[in-house]
């Protein structure tokens, strides 16, 4: 396989405090963010912190999917990063943005694998 | 906890072509990485491709470490990431890159949960 690929990290602001400490709902999230992606599911694994926040990954056959949810801030940082050219991770975290409500979503994408890392600008949206 | 956060990306070069390629040796590596970092282990997921290729992650309280490996590259993509200002994820990504055996080490590190991101230079150095 070709070592390229597109590695997004969003940073999301203004986020429902529940869904950002609901394990089953983010873990759900992250899959069918996967799927629409066009994503190969590989393996799963969510743990839940006291008293509060969420950390998980998706890892697929393209890399992965990551989040860490601070409820009590409202913010939720996540990666997205898929191998290869067939899948666009914006996607996938344009899905998981929507999908925890956020407010402002920051995102900068990083190429990987391609020699020296140049990152692009970052892109701050108001949703 | 405190949203802010250091994300070490890690592009790794002309690594063993064996260790690569072995699941276990990585799982193991990983896991040590983050135990001499100084971080709490949570949960462990790896998942090794055919013909070849190992992807994975350590969630650990402070956030996660990954890796996706491209044995045929010699080449292995790092990420780790720790929230808090109690640890640092370069003695983690250090001690992957040595025993991964790598030539070349290119990181990048980027500031997490601090509103806009900006991301520091890249550091590439020959090993």
């Amino acid at each position: 396989m070709d070592t390229m690929g597109r590695h997004v990290i969003a940073e999301l602001w203004g986020c429902s405090i529940e869904k950002l400490n609901d394990l089953n709902y983010i873990e759900q999230v992250f899959v069918d963010a996967a799927l629409r992606a066009g994503a190969e599911v590989r393996e799963v694994a969510f743990h839940k912190f006291a008293p509060h926040g969420v950390s998980g990954v998706v890892i697929i056959s393209e890399s992965h999917l990551t989040i860490h949810s601070f409820p009590e801030h409202g913010y939720a940082s996540i990666d997205v990063y898929t191998c290869g050219d067939r899948i666009d991770p914006n996607v996938a975290s344009n899905y998981i943005s929507e999908a925890l409500g956020a407010e402002t979503q920051e995102v900068v994408e990083v190429p990987r694998g391609m020699g020296p890392v140049q990152v692009k600008k970052p892109i701050a949206k108001v949703l």
